[in-house]
This record gives structure tokens, sequence and C-alpha cells, in this order.
């Protein structure tokens, strides 16, 4: 059994400062302990920044193992574990258990099993990006069929989440991307998952544009914001008396700024989302079992569609971050292991 | 009995529109009809934006008599009123039923009955100031003994009545105020009301200003924003996590500026509270006629003092909205009626 993961001794650029490393899984398994084989781990934002020590969430010593989120299968369990088996397919509970490993050994409150037939590229990635879309559209605003939710960022790793899971619960949505050559070839491939209205950042500024669709589909309650900036601003114009905006990224790099008259007149509430927090807060929580329950279900069903994802290889890691890094694409990658 | 009322029958300023009319209260009182005589009633911000259209609060109908609050004595009421006896000290229950008047008739269900020892300098002013601090204090965030709150505009009309709300229930304040010739004399004023920490906008900028206080009385969980723009934001940044910040004005005219890492990392929500909606989803519930009451209480117990008011005459309303609209005073002022 040849084991390696992605490891790193300081904070610093994922490609300068994690190294291959051999490691040694323990051979006989004590009490709780679980030892599994990595099927895929993606690459999400928030690990290249715990990296490069900028991220809020930082290992707890070095050297760690980097990545966060990973799909693993059970090879052999302890003699004390009762709740997993060898064979299951397992994600971690906590964060930033170091997911980029081919091995891992844990403990058996460190996993939850997942439905055995789930697509393993799927199941890599189902906490951050799927969950937050679905914590969002749930936990904030009690919504009903028929009411809205605008989002910008409407084609971010979450935002496609977002807007086929809204689909699926017969929300309407109103989402807001940035303008490029491709736009409506975006529009297109939106509107496939089930967008209803898809608009540029200058199309929501347009009284006329969004006065038509607004007396259709009504004010949104709940407005979703990974931007920042001007475009959160303008979202925030269109929210319902009472309404939340719901922070969760900070793509424009620009604060967010809010009218006076929005918290008096207005009623809106803002609150940011965390995925790690909640999931800290809701490791094995009956909450957390039923949606990841719900959502590989959604996926098997091909009701939930994974966005493309590029499936690497953990020893061409110096390449793969060299691409990240320099912005040349925008689709996710994950290390699969065979 | 001479009756008079300050209309208006367009909007506008107040000196221009607003007139001195004569007004013809009913003889005879039907049913549950109650007729008052003002005793005071003051001049807020909100209401000379009301008249000049500005505010979200409209006059039903024109013409429209002038004022929100005040206080005023029953003189006569009709057949089938039973809560209200003849005498009592009353205020209205619903926002702008036009207290710039001698006398009204309303019915029995449009007045709250006060204690009659109260202050009717006070009683005049209760709902607006002392009620938005009372609640904002109360509502937004579980305070408990020893917690911290920090408040810019600590001089404001709420500001000071949410410094000797705080110190009655043991709650310590930071308060911001912006810099000014007579600086130390204003926080020797604050200071005598109960304010913990007197600050001006640039001592909440230094790291080791505020190091120090924090040491001491710990991260604020609640912060009340009446300024906006950068004072807003700096005090954003002393924000326990999972902290509010209520907003209840914007004097600066400037929107609240807010770092994403705000809403994601720290966990801060950010609210607004607006009395009028607050009274009209209240108009007489058990909350507000407790809290009425109990701020009463505290008034007449000297425990909560009125900041400066000046008293006016109706009669010279031309002068006073000159003055007021000049900026010159920062003075409350109230009109009285003999």
């Amino acid at each position: 059994m040849s084991s390696f993961a992605l490891a790193y001794e300081r904070f610093g650029e994922p490609g300068e400062v994690l190294q291959k490393v051999p490691i040694q899984p323990e051979r006989t398994l004590k009490n709780s302990q679980v030892l599994v084989k990595y099927i895929a781990s993606p690459i999400n934002p928030a690990d290249i920044n715990t990296i490069q020590g900028v991220y809020p969430l930082k290992p707890a010593s070095f050297p760690a193992i980097g990545g966060n989120e990973g799909v693993a299968e059970v090879l052999r369990i302890g003699p004390n574990v009762k709740s997993i088996q060898v064979g299951d397919k397992v994600i971690p509970a906590p964060a930033a258990t170091g997911t980029w490993t081919t091995h891992r050994v844990l403990t058996e409150k460190d996993f939850i099993v997942l439905d055995k037939n789930v697509d393993p590229l799927f199941a890599a990635q189902i906490t951050v990006n799927p969950g937050t879309a679905y914590r969002m559209l749930q936990d904030f605003v009690k919504l009903q069929e028929g009411d809205s939710v605008i989002q910008n960022g409407g084609n971010s790793a979450v935002g496609v989440y977002a807007i086929q899971l809204a689909k699926l619960w017969n929300i309407k949505t109103i989402n807001v991307i940035r303008d490029r050559p491709d736009v409506d070839e975006l529009r297109q491939y939106l509107k496939s998952l089930g967008a209803d209205y898809v608009l540029t950042e200058e199309e929501i500024r347009k009284k006329e544009v969004m006065d038509e669709i607004l007396s259709k589909v009504g004010k949104p309650k709940l407005a979703l914001n990974c931007v920042g900036g001007q475009c959160a601003t303008d979202c925030v114009r269109h929210l319902a008396d009472g309404g939340t905006m719901v922070t969760y990224g900070g793509m424009s790099k620009k604060p967010v700024v809010l009218p006076t008259g929005s918290f008096i007149f207005k009623d809106h509430r803002f609150v940011g989302f965390w995925m790690t927090r909640w999931s800290k807060a809701n490791q094995t929580s009956p909450k957390r079992i039923k949606m990841l329950s719900e959502l590989s279900q959604l996926n098997s069903e091909k009701k939930l569609i994974i966005p493309k994802t590029i499936q690497v290889k953990l020893d061409d890691y110096k390449e793969v971050f060299e691409t990240i890094q320099k912005g040349f694409s925008n689709s996710k990658y994950v290390f699969t292991f065979e």
C-alpha cells in the first residue's frame, strides 16, 4: 500500500510550500479508529487561503495535510467501531482534517457515512458548496413556494446549487452575473439548471427591466451575496421590506455598502454565513445528516448536477496550483485517487 | 375655549407651509370619543421631515396637523368610554395623530393613560427617544449585567437615554462623539449621566486606547448606530463575534460600509430599528404599556433625566422652525400650552 499526502510545514503559496510526502497509516487499528482510502478531494478557494495562512481556519499543527473536503472508502475498522463498515463511503465530519491524501486514519465519530451509490465526485464536494446553498435557502427566511430570491455571483460554485435547489423547491431565482463575451451562453447554461432570470450587473440597475420581473415574481425576501461592492447594494435595492441579505463571499474585494434607509425604513437584515462555523456547530447533528442525505438523493436522481469539474492527480499538484493561481480557469479541480 | 392647531395643506418647509388655524373640537362627544387638551408636544426631526414630505410616514389627508408625540389631559369623555377618566394624563397611541394643537378629539383606543404624577415634559417625549433606547437595548441581544454596548452619537437624543438605561441595568457603555471645542464638557456631562467611556471618533481608531477599554469591559455584543459612514465601520471593528449592530439613524448622511469578513467570519448581524414601525405593531401591546410605565417610573424617581429642552409657544412657531432649520441649536424644542 503506497500512501502519500500533500503536506506543508509553513504558510505560503500552495505550489511552493506543499510537498508530496509518504505517510504511514497505522497498521493495527485500535478502539474506534477507522482507516480510509480517499477517492476524490476537491480544491476549494478556502483551502488555498488556509495554506497561505490568510484564512481564519488554521491547521492544528505543522506539518499539516491540505484539503478540507473529500470522499473516502473505508478499508479497515478498529475493534470498537459500530456505525461504520468496511466498504462504506464516508466524508470527514470536522473541518480541515486533511483530505489531499491517499489514506487517513481518524476515529469513528470523525466520519459521516453516505449512501454507497452516491457519485464520488458529488460526494467529495457535498459539504461546502451544495451545503452552503441549502442552508442559506433554509435557515434565514421562511420561504414559501412562489417566493423569489435574488443572488449575485449566480454562476459561482454555490450559486449554481442555489439555482437548482430553489427550482426544486419552487422558489423563483433572479440571478446576477458579470457581463462577459460569452454572456448569452452562460445565461443559457444557468437557465438550463433552472434559473428563472439571469441578468448582468448593468441590467439589474435598469428600472424598467427590474420592474417587469418584480411584477411577475414579487420582491425577493432573500438575497444571497458573494460579491459585495456596488452589485450587493444594487441587489439590496430590490429586496422586499423585512427581507434578509446573507453574505457568504466578497469576490469584488469591496465592502458591502448599505443605505441607512434600508435598515430603518425597509427593515432589512444583513447577516453572514460561513459553512465552517455551521459545520463545527453541527458536525453530526440530525440537521446535517438530513441535509447530506437529501443532497445525495437529489444528485443520484440527477436533479442536482455538479458543475464542471476537472479531475487531477496528486502528482500533478504543482501545475494545478499554478493554473488556479493564474486564474485561467473557473472550473473546480478535484484530486482523484485511483 | 380657544382652540388652535399648526396645520399644513401641502408638503414644504415647516416655517412656510404650517399655519396656525382655529379648530372646533366636537362639543358633544359620542360613543368612545375623548376630548383632550395638550400640555406639551415636542418637535422631533422626523416631524419636520414628515412636513417636508421626505419621511416614509405621510399624513392620511390634508390639511394635516403637525406633530407625532405629546402629552395631554383629558377634558371630557363620551358615554361609552371605560378606561379613561377626566383629568387623566394621556399620550396618543398611533403615530402622527397631530399633536401640535391645543385640543384634539380621538377615540378611547387612540390614547394610553400614563401615571398622573408623570413630568409632562418627559411624558411628551416618552415614546420616541427613551422608547427607542429602551427597545434597542432589550430586543436584539440578550445582554447580561456587566456586558458592554458601543454607540455612536452618544450625545444624541436617543444616546443620552441609552447611557442612562444601560447604567440602570448594569450594562457598560462605550460612547462615541464627534470632536468639538467643548469636548471635555460634553464628556463630563455624559459621564454624569452614567457613561462609562466617552471617546471621540478619532480616539476609537487608536488601537491602544480601545485595547485597554476592551480589556476591562470586554468586546461589546451590541452596537447602536445613528451616524453611519466611517464611524459606524469603526464601531463594528470592536464588536464581539456574533454581535449585532442596530442602525436607527444616519446623521453623517453616509451609508454603512461593512467588510465582508464581518459578516462571514465574525458572524455580525446588522439590523435597523424604527420606532414608528415598532409602535404601529405594538400600539397598546402589554410590552409597550410595560415600557411606558417603567420609563415614567424611572423618570419620577429622578433616575432617568430629560436632556435640555426649550419650551416654546405655538404662536412663535415661525421663529422656532427658523432656528431649528439653521441648525443653531442641538436642544429639543417642545411646544407647551398654558
